[in-house]
C-alpha cells in the first residue's frame, strides 16, 4: 500500500523565525506536507537581506530557506500584531496549534500563554546556549573542540567549519521533535513544550559520536588527522595534472583492491611483515597510514585525473574527485537528479531547487518558490492566509 | 496538558545497520521512546571495533551509537536468519513493521518482500550515492565543494571537515522520515518505502543553503573566507597569552557594542566615512572585514584571556573562547548540563552520556547503555527479544 498524501499533510505550523535552524525546520516540515506560515516583523527579520544575494541584492539565502511557506508580516510589538499571531497558532483547526520559533522569551507567545488559549498546543523554542543566552553556530562550534581538530596537521590555528553543521542538525532535530509530538498529540490529545538549544544539539552529537567520551574514559580527546579519516584508511591523493581524489578503504576488500589497483602489493606485504601489522584490520591501516599513504601516492602522481577516474570506476574502493560548487553545477549533477526541480523565484530567477532528500515511494517532495515578504498578511486581522 | 509517555512510545523498529547515519537514526528514535532492535551478523558488522576505542580495545564509538537498543545477531546469509529478521519486522504488533537499514539491495529484506508479509510496512533504506552505489561522508563531501572553502585563506589544499556532518544530517532525516511515515500510517493505514541517499542529503542542504544556487544565478560559487563568517561580521581574535575567541556581530547592536568595548569608535567612524560604508549594514561589515579585523585585533592582543572573557560577559557581542574537547569536559560543561546522565557501560566504564537535545516539558530523554553484541538474540528463533 502506498499513499500519495504527504506524511504531514493536514498540519498547520506557525514559524516566527530567522537565520538557519528554525527556517530549515519549517522548510523540511513543509516538504513533508505541512502548511507552514512564516511570520516576520514588518520589513523582515534580521535575515531578510542575508548573503548570498543576487547582483540586485535579493537574498538567495532567504528565498532558499523559505520556499513553500506562506509569508505574514505583523507589528510584533503591538497588541494587535501579537494577538493576530496568537490566533494564527491557536485557531488553525485540528492540525494547527503548532508554534516553531527561535525568538524565545516573548511572554505573549510563550507556551503558557498559548496553552491557556489552546491546551493541546505544541511549541518548540530554539535557543542558543544551554542556559538560554544567545549563541550561534560559529560560537557554539568554537567552544566545543572541532576547530582544533580541523585542517592540516601541524597548523596552530583552529579552523572553523564552512558548513553551519550545528544549525543544520538543530533544524532537523526541531522538525523531528515536532513530528513526534504531533504523533503523540493525535493519540493522546496532549500538547508539548519543547526547548532545543543549539549548544545542546552540538554537545549531544559530540557526545554520541565519542568526542566527549574519549576525555572521560581515555583521559584525552581526539587530535587532528588532517584529511586522513580517523580510525580507518582514507586520505586524499593528487594526480599528475593537479586533480585530487578522496579515497576511503573501509573494509579489507576495499583496501585489497586499492593495493592491487596501485600495484603496491609486494611493498605493502613487506611493510606489514616488518611492522607486525595486519592491514585487513582498520586500526592497523590507520596506525600506519603515513607509510601506506607514501606507498600509494606515486601511482596517483604518475597519472592524469582522467586516467585515475577511469581506473577507480572499476574498483570497489570508495573514491571521489574533489569538486567545487561550480563544478558540481557544471557537471550536470543537479539536472540529472530528480530531487532537483526548477523553481521560478521572483527576484531571483529560474534555478534548480532541492526537494527533500528522503524519497517516499519514489517521490522527492518539492515545494514551490518563496512568497514575497508579507504577501499573505491578512487584510482583516482575524482571517487566516489560506 | 503534558504527557510523560515519550512521543514515539509503542513503536518497534528493527535496525539492520552499521557506521554512523543509520545507527544515529535508531538511537534518536529510541531516545524519543521507540523500542529499537539492532540486528547484526554474528560477530558484529563492519563497525563493531571502530575507533575511538578504550585502552582494552572496546569501541567507544559502537557503544555510543547503540545505547538503548536491543542487540540481536543472526547469520544473515542463512534462510533461518533472514526469516527471523523478517519476522522481527513484520510480527511486532501495531507499532512494529518498521525497518531501518543501510544494507540496501538484499532481496530478502526488500520493501516488496516485507510488504508481501505485512502490507503496512515502513522501510527506510539509507544509500550512499544518488545512483545507489556506495559512498561515505568523506567521499560525498569531497565531491560537493565544502573542502575547497574550508581552512585558512590562500591555502591550496582542500580541507575535509572533522565532524561527519552529512552522516549526522542523514541520520536525522531518516529518523524524521520514519516519524512522519508512522504518523501517516496511523491515520491512513498505509506503509511507505523510503530511500535516502547520503549524497542527496548533502546536495539538498547545499542547495537549500544557497551554495548550489549561487553558481546557477550569479555564475560563480562561494569562495573561502577562512575563519571569517560569510556575509556578516565574525572572526577569531588572539589574546596576549595565546587564548583565542570567536566573535560574531550579527546585528547593528552587537557591532556597536563590540566597537565600544574595544574602544575603536573614532577609527571605525573615520573608516566608514572614508570608504562610504555603513557598518550598521552586515554586508558592509563583511565587505570591509579586513579593515575592521585590523582595528579590533589590538584590543584582544593587549589583554589576557581572563580579562577578555570578563569584558565580553558584560557585552551583547556573541563570543566564545575556543576550547578543546578535553577542556569542555574539564570545564564541567557536561556535569552542569541535565542532558548528560551517567551510564555504566560494560566494557567501557562510567561516563556522562548525552540524551536528546530537544527537551519535552523540561525532560531530556535519555537511554540506558548499549547491550553487548547479540545479548538479546532469541534462543528459539520465533520469539521476540522483549
Amino acid at each position: 500500500m502506498t499513499d500519495h498524501d504527504r506524511p504531514l499533510s493536514g498540519l498547520h505550523i506557525v514559524e516566527v523565525s530567522s537565520f538557519i535552524a528554525s527556517p530549515l525546520a519549517g522548510l523540511t516540515l513543509s516538504q513533508l506536507g505541512a502548511e507552514v506560515t512564516r511570520v516576520d516583523p514588518v520589513g523582515g527579520a534580521a535575515d531578510v537581506h542575508r548573503w548570498p544575494v543576487t547582483a540586485d541584492g535579493e537574498s538567495i539565502y532567504w528565498t532558499g530557506l523559505n520556499r513553500g511557506k506562506w509569508s505574514v508580516t505583523a507589528d510584533l510589538r503591538s497588541e494587535a500584531g501579537q494577538s493576530m499571531v496568537q490566533r494564527l497558532v491557536t485557531d488553525s483547526g485540528p492540525g494547527g496549534g503548532i508554534l516553531l520559533t527561535n525568538q524565545a522569551g516573548r511572554s505573549w507567545m510563550s507556551h503558557d500563554t498559548l496553552a491557556a488559549l489552546r491546551p493541546d498546543v505544541i511549541t518548540l523554542e530554539l535557543l542558543g546556549r544551554t542556559d538560554g543566552t544567545p549563541g550561534v553556530d560559529y560560537t557554539v562550534n568554537a567552544g566545543l573542540g572541532f576547530p582544533q581538530i580541523t585542517g592540516p596537521v601541524g597548523i596552530a590555528e583552529p579552523v572553523n567549519h564552512a558548513l553551519p553543521a550545528w544549525d543544520v542538525a538543530c533544524g532537523l532535530y526541531a522538525a523531528l521533535a515536532i513530528s513526534a509530538a504531533v504523533r503523540r498529540r493525535e493519540r493522546t490529545g496532549s500538547g508539548a513544550q519543547i526547548t532545543l538549544p543549539l549548544e545542546d544539539t552540538a554537545l549531544s552529537l559530540a557526545g554520541t559520536l565519542g568526542y566527549l567520551t574519549e576525555p572521560q574514559i581515555n583521559g584525552r580527546g581526539r587530535v587532528g588527522t588532517g584529511n586522513d579519516v580517523y580510525g580507518t584508511f582514507g586520505t586524499d591523493f593528487v594526480t599528475a595534472d593537479g586533480g585530487r581524489f578522496m579515497i576511503v578503504a573501509l573494509t579489507p576488500r576495499h583496501f585489497r583492491d586499492l593495493v592491487d589497483l596501485t600495484g603496491v602489493g609486494d611493498a605493502v606485504a613487506a611493510v606489514a611483515k616488518a611492522l607486525g601489522a595486519d592491514f585487513r584490520r582498520e586500526d592497523d591501516r590507520f596506525t600506519h597510514r603515513a607509510v601506506l599513504n607514501g606507498l600509494i601516492a606515486p601511482w596517483f602522481a604518475a597519472r592524469s585525473t582522467a586516467e585515475v577516474e577511469a581506473a577507480l570506476q572499476n574498483s570497489s574502493v570508495l573514491s571521489q574527485r574533489y569538486r567545487t560548487f561550480d563544478e558540481v553545477v557544471a557537471d550536470g549533477v543537479l539536472s540529472a537528479n530528480p530531487m532537483f526541480t526548477e523553481v521560478d523565484q521572483p527576484g531571483i530567477g529560474r534555478y534548480l531547487a532541492a526537494g527533500l532528500p528522503a524519497a517516499f515511494d519514489g517521490e522527492h517532495y518539492a515545494t514551490g518558490p518563496a512568497r514575497s515578504l508579507g504577501a499573505d498578511t491578512p487584510r482583516n486581522q482575524p482571517a487566516q492566509p489560506t
